[in-house]
């Protein structure tokens, strides 16, 4: 047996998530079923970083064990072939045996965009949430420059994850920014790295500071719900749609 | 009766191109029904450029007449929520009873997009055609060149519209240049400017420069187009996904 690690961008407009279920297009389970029919053996991928359903990713990270010993390049291009155009390959590479995507990993990043316009967008719709009023940008970093550090995030969680579970409720935030894009005005982008994130942690992050920009909220409400440990001094859950996983670091 | 312009963008990819047809979706058929919601009377509407099955806008205009007197920036709201999140209204406004899309139109600017990368493209999948091997831009430069002028583009036309046999096959190509984007090197454009085109006649300069830009034809190959008249000389038709309407100007 050897260990392989794929790095992955898809978009995840038409799958319910990463996680193999029977009877839902998921990615895993494209994945996975992609892998056994280029391998001939089954095949069970480990995520690096949760993507929730209609969550795209464009620095996804998994591993899975295999006994075929086919070359990597090999290996990438026939999993390109045949795994549909919403889901691209990017890398195939030999790691050691003990790699896991998810266990290994010491951080990810993700991004929220936001078509912020009074017109809807045709090209991003699928890549944004749109926001018709002006955000206050300023007001947004503010507010969200008080959730680096180590923190009990637990009043941005919506639902309890298995693993949020075993590991708790605190993270550390490794830096958190919303900046808009230079050339396009219209959309906004918003940053975030920390060592892990509880399920919906980002989109309610998001969520409440779309608040605050939108001048219904304080910038201290970030703080606020740190501070509560409530999630009902949250502001709605944004749209799966605006969020892209973009890296996994080891 | 009142003459209105509509200004829109759209997403081609999965209308069955512009005009009106029993039993399929085309972005006409889909305009004319909002229109007659809204207006609460049937509505016929003459777009300015062709685009085909699977072609993009982001500037076609296209003018009807109605009774309704309904304001301007009223109708475009009530368009906007109703017409779908693959067509958006970007302007309406009063024309004089004389304008035709059509017929008052000076010129159309058509904008055809690669993705050239040894990888497919997630994001740019339904926006650009995907060539993996390298472009001499160029070359690609040196062939279209030749197309700027008065000329007779038969050899271009694969499939003749009532139009052209109106208008015979003489147009005027006032610009016509290959780049590659600066941020983005994977990007590849064609932007190309005519008094008006010929059926897949932006298709098919496209498809006989990517043989250009890939060294199995010669960069004199358009101009010996132009000169034989003779279709059998060019390159294959390039993909509908890659071209998009920018402009009809008046």
């Amino acid at each position: 047996m050897r260990t392989l690690r794929l790095d992955l961008a898809y978009e995840g407009t038409s799958f319910r998530g990463f996680a193999p279920q029977p009877g839902e297009r998921t990615i895993g389970g494209v994945l996975e079923a992609t892998l056994e029919r280029v391998l001939g053996e089954p095949v069970r991928v480990t995520p690096g970083g949760r993507t929730d359903s209609g969550v795209h990713a464009c620095g996804q990270v998994v591993s899975f064990a295999t006994s075929n010993r086919m070359e990597c390049s090999t290996l990438r291009r026939a999993l390109n072939a045949l795994v549909g155009d919403e889901i691209l390959v990017t890398a195939v590479a030999e790691a050691t045996e003990t790699f896991d995507a998810r266990r290994s990993a010491r951080g990810r990043r993700y991004r929220y965009s936001i078509w912020n316009s009074p017109d809807r967008t045709i090209r991003e719709r699928n890549w944004t949430t749109h926001i018709a009023s002006p955000l206050d940008i300023d007001a947004m970093n503010e507010a969200c420059g008080t959730l680096v550090g180590k923190h009990d995030f637990i009043a941005f969680q919506t639902h309890r994850a298995q693993d949020d579970v075993e590991k708790g409720t605190e993270r550390t935030v490794r830096s958190a920014s919303w900046e808009r894009d230079l050339n396009e005005a219209c959309l906004v982008r918003f940053d975030i790295e920390a060592d892990g994130f509880l399920r919906h942690m980002v989109r309610t992050i998001v969520g409440s500071s779309i608040l605050v920009g939108l001048g219904k909220e304080r910038s201290t409400q970030l703080a606020f719900m740190l501070e509560s440990r409530d999630r009902r001094d949250a502001g709605p859950t944004a749209p799966a749609c605006g969020l892209t996983l973009v890296e996994v670091t080891y």
